[in-house]
């Protein structure tokens, strides 16, 4: 063993590898579900108002500002039933450090979002992933567990597929689990619905969210948690004091209180998903209908990798997924009309 | 136990109390050594440009643009020996998650940043605090420890003292040492010396740079480590892929940039410190002479509690400070000539 070894755990990991991000403006990015849409004027106003503001002091340790003006736009209790962070990230890196020890466990569906994993693996935990049944609903015995089950975790809409389980199904769930429910809905508000209600109702289940996908602002990283004011209380004790960044707070601030723009803009999305999914059935792919603001398909060919590749070769970045003992695919983002038109046009191409 | 119930380590542990953050404007605030200056006009253009930049993308992962100009500026062979965090806070975070395991060990020195103290313990490992000698020298006791000791932290220049462990016995204490030594230099631009070239000659030392001090930008939340790159690869795999605000990001490679900017600052508030020194002397304090921009004192009437409490309620913030077995007293910042002189007015007045 050297002076500079890392814990056991970690060396034995696989690092999680997020989608390419090449330099702006090269390509047309479709591969990691960022709106193709600029943030709300009124967060570029704010931004650049806070530039000459109190930069060299701390900002406030908990995004009061924020949760302020979130609590009362999604109809919360309090600001206390929010928990502020740098991204979603960081706050599902707190919600796993807070619940799972060494050698205990968490859940998620399969297949998921993969990085719950990684997060596994770097706190030295044990993950279980529980195969969607078809129709990606979920059995049974993802509600059941053992005292070893800490944690389990549920992308509601899920990705890759962008499908949704019911609302019912979810508060069974909990009530059946032994262990925290984290509902991670990054992509929401593209959805429609949502299980902010079910926080009140069950103390167990807890609603992840970001700021990077709807409302445009991947850049500020900016994420939350909701949950009674009991468990973020303890949760808040181990995050950085500091992590939510002035600028980033101010910004996010702003984009929560653009609720008009959010509208427009999801409605603008899903009427380009529906086109999406209709032009792509109509070029022979299986399309997954979609409730985020994605699309996954696949098509009989089985020449996922070399479409990929052939789009990447024409300046247009898809993700290419490869689960394994389950399949492959395409997860192609929602752009503006004119991105997803070039993107479609490329596939008809390789196709005929 | 109860469903949400967190790991056991955590409720059992003391949450870090960060200093005092009130409102905006209503006190001068010596209490948590942010600069009283305003960061370099490249700064604020910098930021002010970035804010119609593509804040809808995911900024880049390893914050290139810091990394580049930061590795010029302090002479690092490459951008590889710098990973860049939300914050020292972050790099500290993943230090403790990367080399400390559940049960394991690290090492502080004492009065020192109790920081270190809650991330062992959200870790669920263990620490140990080594007593600094008479003059604010280390035993050598300090470099040594067995298999179970992971990770060894060392603020240089020290807080509260605000002294420094020389160079030279930093090179002997890492030889020594079975593990990392982390050198906290948050803030060495005051010191006039630090401890990157050791960075190279052993593999083991690990120096931590925040830009929240010197820099004048606590409010953007950067910071970063300095190490060999083969360890910064390691440690890199367990931080959130996308940790460092695209704004963030742009404000801290400004900055880095602003060395002439830095020199003027560093210059001036050390001629503060010098003034804060002799007149808190002539007033009656034991003064520990500063390589800091704060200046730690006592007072042999031992009122440093009901000194710190007459400020307050003049509207001027200073940390009072107490370590158990140890002793208390005041750590008051460097702030401006007029908010020093504020500060030393008062005490006068309640001395007299």
């Amino acid at each position: 063993m050297s002076k500079t070894d890392l814990r056991p755990a970690l060396s034995r990991m696989l690092p999680y590898t997020p989608g390419e991000q090449p330099p702006p403006g090269k390509f047309i990015k479709l591969n990691t579900n960022e709106s193709p849409y600029p943030p709300p004027q009124e967060v570029i106003r704010a931004i650049q108002d806070a530039a000459t503001g109190p930069l060299n002091r701390y900002p406030d340790p908990t995004a009061r500002s924020f949760r302020n003006e979130a609590s009362r736009v999604l109809g919360l209790p309090s600001p206390d039933w929010i928990l502020a962070g740098n991204g979603s990230d960081e706050i599902l890196t707190i919600l796993v450090r807070g619940f799972v020890g060494e050698g205990q466990k968490l859940r998620l569906p399969y297949p998921s979002y993969i990085l719950y994993r990684t997060l596994a693996d770097i706190q030295g935990a044990r993950w279980e992933q529980t195969p969607f049944l078809d129709g990606w609903h979920l059995p049974t015995m993802f509600g059941q567990g053992d005292a070893d089950l800490r944690l389990v975790l549920l992308p509601n809409p899920n990705s890759p597929s962008g499908t949704i389980v019911p609302k019912d199904e979810i508060a069974k769930l909990a009530e059946s689990l032994p262990c925290p429910l984290v509902v991670d809905e990054a992509y929401a508000d593209f959805a429609g619905d949502n299980c902010l209600d079910l926080v009140r109702s069950h103390d167990n289940i807890l609603v992840t969210r970001t700021l990077s996908k709807s409302y445009a602002l991947a850049g500020i990283r900016f994420g939350f948690l909701v949950g009674s004011p009991a468990i973020l209380g303890k949760l808040g004790n181990i995050k950085d004091s500091y992590n939510c960044d002035y600028l980033a707070t101010v910004a996010a601030t702003a984009a929560i209180g653009a609720q008009d723009w959010l509208r427009e803009t999801v409605e603008t999305m899903n009427q380009t998903r529906a086109r999406m999914e209709t032009r792509l059935a109509e070029l022979g792919f299986n399309v997954t209908p979609s409730k985020a603001n994605f699309v996954w398909c696949t098509h009989p060919s089985g020449e996922h990798e070399a479409m990929h590749q052939f789009l990447k070769k024409n300046q247009v970045l898809v993700r290419y997924m490869n689960f394994p003992d389950w399949g492959d695919g395409l997860r192609i983002s929602v752009g503006t009309d004119q991105q997803v038109d070039a993107c479609l046009m490329l596939l008809e191409r390789y196709l005929s």
